[in-house]
Order: structure tokens, then sequence, then C-alpha cells
């Protein structure tokens, strides 16, 4: 890492070095002293960074991580891939890590947040068309009752997701979707939940990021809807969103101004085999490294493991009910339906060497908002 | 342009001024006066590069454009987006350029280079399924019959570019179309298809990239074909490139290894009002800056106009016969089916304050192999 930091290849020291040599070829006598002499001291200048960078790469970049082989794993595989004499060297243009959102990046459970969101939009949905209060499912959503909503199968969650995700235009939706981000809260945090982020995964995104990676989410949540706080909350640009997206069509409104509209057709379901589908079709590189936490994760480490040399595939076990959640069902914990991770799953992870995260044992802190 | 290139927020200058107060704090007599003479001396070696810098910022960053009202509109666009005290200042991170493919950034005519590709890779394709040699429009691209082949409808394309484009894994594509690019030369100028890129527009993409912009290629051609050289040509990475995609589907091979297979399946036409819909998909930011070259642009243009602030929206008229090609219809130059400019799309021009570049007048040089 030290090496990096201060590459002798640096364009700034490059420049430096490059107009020395030019003004040497023609300097002569006095100038060519005291310009030797500005050389020695800028030396020294650089020295003094040295010693800097050096201390600052001996700080710990993920302090929220306990000491184990999950924190050793990622550093080691940091290490392998950006250190010059490493025989598996990665180019820095192809550094690429890919995580999932919800149970990697931030919390999922109860349901997952874009779920919430789509409920909550309900009421204003039948507002707009009356007709709609009679008929199931959004009967049910009006009705409040969480027992019966939680057994809604996939035709009626689809049905909700295109009432309220789609039919508007772009910039309608994302102005209503960040109003909503903005003033929504998590019953058991009674916080924002884009507070809900996972800090050791934000010291991951970070670190990758400080070694030359571009990290980018790929989710089965919507695409258009995690764009809105990826950069806030991540550090990662909408562009380094790869989710589940819907078809838009380009049209005008009445005064003739060009507008996207958010159809309800299914381009891509950026979920299982769909996530290095969507990799491929997002990005085109296959990534290095990539982040899960359940079943719909499994093709796209398979996938990135699949590359040559050295590759980083991690999984998350929520194995903490005390200070976030506890669901399997691997390993004996309760079963979900939200963020599955199966025991045929952990075994595939024993088998391929993916490392297994434990948020019990492995994370000393689970949000920023801890003390 | 100059203020940035020497910005004072610049990390190694903030780091170095970080460095000297820390310094400072803690140092005392001998130690003390003896880093304020390496503070002024690397003053000095800092004003040399100042120096070198502004020397630099007054190079002409467009030299093969000729001094007119195209060159000035894109100078003008680029001072108006980045100059901190520019009111129509545009933040580094929403900083996007797109730009056309065929015919904006290299050669289309006489006919798209991936076309050629798909028509020399029919022989190869009909050898693996021999009854295709008996079949239209395979039996026409065999037979050679160039006025025949310039005949085929729409149908007649989309059968040769699914045989040829699909079917295959993407790691079979990608070494197959590679090896074709290495080798096949345009039969005008007997050189790589690569080679023919219009030198304007490379230093239009490399100006707006050294004042922070991020260009896109966003093409109707096919996206994993162009990813395959837009590095290389273009200094654009593969994630940068929005083209016509076919889907792909995750599978295994016999040894259990993953693999992603290109199906006959479209999910992005992207081109006309596909091109702002896949803008919306891959990049999810409206660009500040569009250039195109035919009636397939019109739609990006227009939404990128659509935006506030300072906005560039330019087309290139094909009108130098002698050293390139010269079609439209518009103006009345030849009418073509590959890369139409109408003449309604001069007059949109025109009425919308939309530039149009005239590639006899406004460039002095087109290709990099010129004298």
């Amino acid at each position: 890492m030290t090496s990096q930091l201060i590459d002798p290849a640096h364009p700034i020291l490059e420049s430096l070095a490059l107009n020395q040599t030019q003004r040497r070829k023609t300097a002569k006598g006095k100038f060519s002293m005291k310009l030797t002499l500005i050389n020695r001291m800028i030396g020294a200048g650089l020295l003094v960074l040295l010693v800097f960078a050096q201390a600052y790469a001996q700080t710990d970049p993920l302090p929220s991580w306990n000491d184990g082989p999950a924190k050793q794993t990622i550093v080691a595989f940091v290490k392998a891939t950006t250190e010059k004499s490493s025989p598996q060297f990665v180019a820095p243009e192809v550094r690429i890590a890919v995580f999932d959102q919800d149970g990697t990046t931030w919390v999922e459970h109860p349901m997952y947040t874009q779920v919430v969101y789509c409920l909550e939009r309900v009421p204003a949905v039948v507002k707009a068309k009356p007709d709609l209060a009679k008929v199931e499912p959004f009967k049910t959503v009006l009705s409040g009752n969480r027992e019966a909503m939680a057994k809604f199968k996939m035709p009626d969650l689809e049905m909700i997701l295109a009432a309220t995700l789609t039919g508007m235009t772009v910039d309608e939706f994302n102005a209503e979707a960040k109003k909503w981000l903005e003033a929504a809260k998590d019953p058991r945090w009674k916080r924002p939940y884009t507070d809900l982020t996972y800090l050791p995964m934000q010291e991951v995104l970070k670190y990758l990021r400080a070694n030359g990676y571009k990290t980018y989410i790929v989710t089965g949540g919507g695409q258009d809807f995690v764009r809105l706080y990826s950069e806030r909350v991540y550090g990662i640009p909408p562009e380094q969103v790869v989710g589940t997206a819907g078809a838009t069509r380009y049209g005008y409104d009445k005064s003739g101004k060009p507008r996207l509209t958010k159809e309800p057709k299914l381009l891509l379901n950026d979920d299982n085999a769909g996530k290095p589908e969507g990799i491929h079709l997002m990005i085109g590189r296959r990534p290095y490294a990539a982040f899960g936490n359940s079943i719909g994760d499994k093709q796209m480490l398979e996938y990135a493991q699949a590359g040559d040399g050295a590759r980083l595939a991690m999984l998350l076990l929520h194995d903490d009910e005390k200070r976030e959640y506890a669901y399997g069902p691997a390993q004996g914990l309760p079963a979900t339906r939200v963020g599955t991770f199966t025991q045929e799953l952990y075994d595939q992870a024993k088998k391929k060497g993916w490392t297994v995260i434990s948020m019990k044992n492995d994370w000393n802190r689970i949000f920023a908002f801890d003390n």
C-alpha cells in the first residue's frame, strides 16, 4: 500500500521530474545550481510526505472488523491484487468490486426498504385511482393488516410494485421517493433507513476505493430507487448502481418538453442468474471481488470467482439477534423469506473457499451511530 | 482552465500544507528554521510547476479545429460549466458527455463497421451450419454480390446479426471479434477500422475529460462489440459504453464452470428514442453535452438540452467528399441510408440552437494519420 501512496510514477512527481530535466537542458551556471538546490529541497519535502504516507498506511483501514479470518482475507486480497511486486497484481482499470445491497450493505429485515416504500405509497396511488380501494392486494394494504400483508404472494407484490413504481415520469418518481427517504424512519432504530448501513462494509468500500477499485452496488432492488441515495450513503455514483430495471418510454409533455416515463415492463431482474447477466450488461467486465448475503447472490459470487487470479467472494451471515437480526436457515438460524441464507449455500461457500462473515463475531461495531 | 490545473485544493498540495502545519506545531529552533527553508524551496518548486501548468493551459486543446463558431461553442461551454466563478458552473460529479459512435467518432460509410464484421463472419457460421448456405439472406452474402446485399431489408439484416452475434458465449464472441478487428482493413484507407477515428473528436473527448467530464459512447451499434476497443481507441472504458444490447443467459459448461451465452433477444435498441432510454438505464443522469450526426441522435440531443443550465448539442455534417464522404440529404448532399441527416433535422438544429459541425470547414485535419 505504501508503495502506491508514493508511487514514483504519480503524475505530479512525473511532471516535476520532466520539468526539472527540461530546465536543466537550457539552464547554466547560477540558475542551474539554484535549481539543484530546489531539487534537493523538494526531495526533503517529499521525504516528509513519505513519512506522512507511511504513518497513514499503518492506520487500520478496517477498525470495525475484529481481527480474524474474514478481515485477514480482505486485507490479503487487496495486497495481492494491488502491490506491484505481487504475482497476482491486477491492473487498476480492471479492479472492479460488486456489493449486493439489501442485507449486505444495509439492513433488510423485517422487510426490504423499497417494499416499505411501495406499501406506504399505496394510499396516494389509491387516492388518484379510487377504484383500486376495492381490489386486492390494495384493499389489504389499506387495511393496515401486517399479518395479512406478510402472506402476499409474488403476483400480489408485483401488482403493488407496478402501481407504485411505474406509470409516472422519472422526475416524478425521483421527487416522490426522495421525499419519502428523507422523512421515513425504521420503527426499531427510529432513524432514516439510509442510516442503517453497516459501518464495516462502508470501511471495505472505502478501503477498496483507496486501492484503486471501482465499487458497484449490484442489487435485486430497483435501480432507480437505489440511485437516489447511493452517492450520499455509499459514495457510489448512480451510474455504478446495477439493479432491477424496468423500461422507460421517451416522449414529450404538452409543452413539447422531453420526458421519460416508467413503464410496467421488466428489462432486468437483477437477482440470482440476473446478477451476472446485469453485471455483463451494465459493466461488461468480470468483478474481482463480490459481496453478498443470500441465495440471490450465489451466481454473482460464482461468476466473480470463475475469473483468473486472486478473487474475493464473501457472504455475510446475519447471526446477531441482539445487535441486528438473526436469520438463515443456515447453521440452525431462524428461516426467513427475506434474505434467505440456506445451509446449501453455506456448504457451497465452504467448498468453494468463499468467506462467510459472522456479523456477531467479525464485527465489533455495526452502525456508525453505535457507541 | 488554469485555475483547475493548479487548484489549491489539489490533494497533493493539501497534504503538503497539512504536513507542514502539523510539523510546525511541535518543531522548535533549528528544525523549525530548516523546515521554513524547505517550505520556501517547495514553494519555489511549485512556482516552477505553476509556470509549466500555465504554459500547458495556454496551448490549444483543439488544434484540428479551425477557429469558427463550432470550436468557439465547445470552448465557451467548457469554460461556462467548469470555471468556478461561472453562474453556469456544473459540479464535477454530474459532468457527463455522450457521443454517438458511427459517423460521429469514426467513419460509418459505406457501411457500419459492425455490419461488415457480421457479413464477413457468415462463411464461418455457414461452415458450422451447412444448411444455411441454401437459405436467404445467407445465400446472397456467400455469393459476394454487393449490389444484392445493398438491397437487404431490415429482416434480412436481423437474421445475419442474430446468426453472427448470438448463440455463442461472451468469451467466444469477444475472441472472434477481437481477432477480426486486428486483421480487417477498410478498403479505401487500407488501415484497421479502429484507425478511422476522427482526430478532432478525439481532441474534444480529451478536452472534456481534462475538465472533469466523464465521457460515454452512446451507440446504435452493439455494446459488446464497441466495448472491445473503446478503451484503446477512445480512452473510454467498457462500462462507459452504452449500446444496443441483447440478453445473455447465465449457465455452466460441462466442467461446471460459469458462462454467459449471448441470446437472440433484444434488451435495448439504442437508437432514436432508445438513446435517452439507454442513457437513463445505464447512466441514470442527464448528460450536459451530446454529440451526434444523424436522425438516430435527435432524441439524445433533445434530452440533453432539456436539462437546466448550459448544455452542448452538436451534430456533425459529412460534407467533405474529398477527405471523407458527403451525405445528407440535408443541404442538398447525397441521400443515404447509413447515417441519414435529413433537412428536417438540420432545420431543428438551427431552431433549437444546436451547432452543426461542417467537416469540410471546421476540421483542418480528419485522421491522426493525415499529413
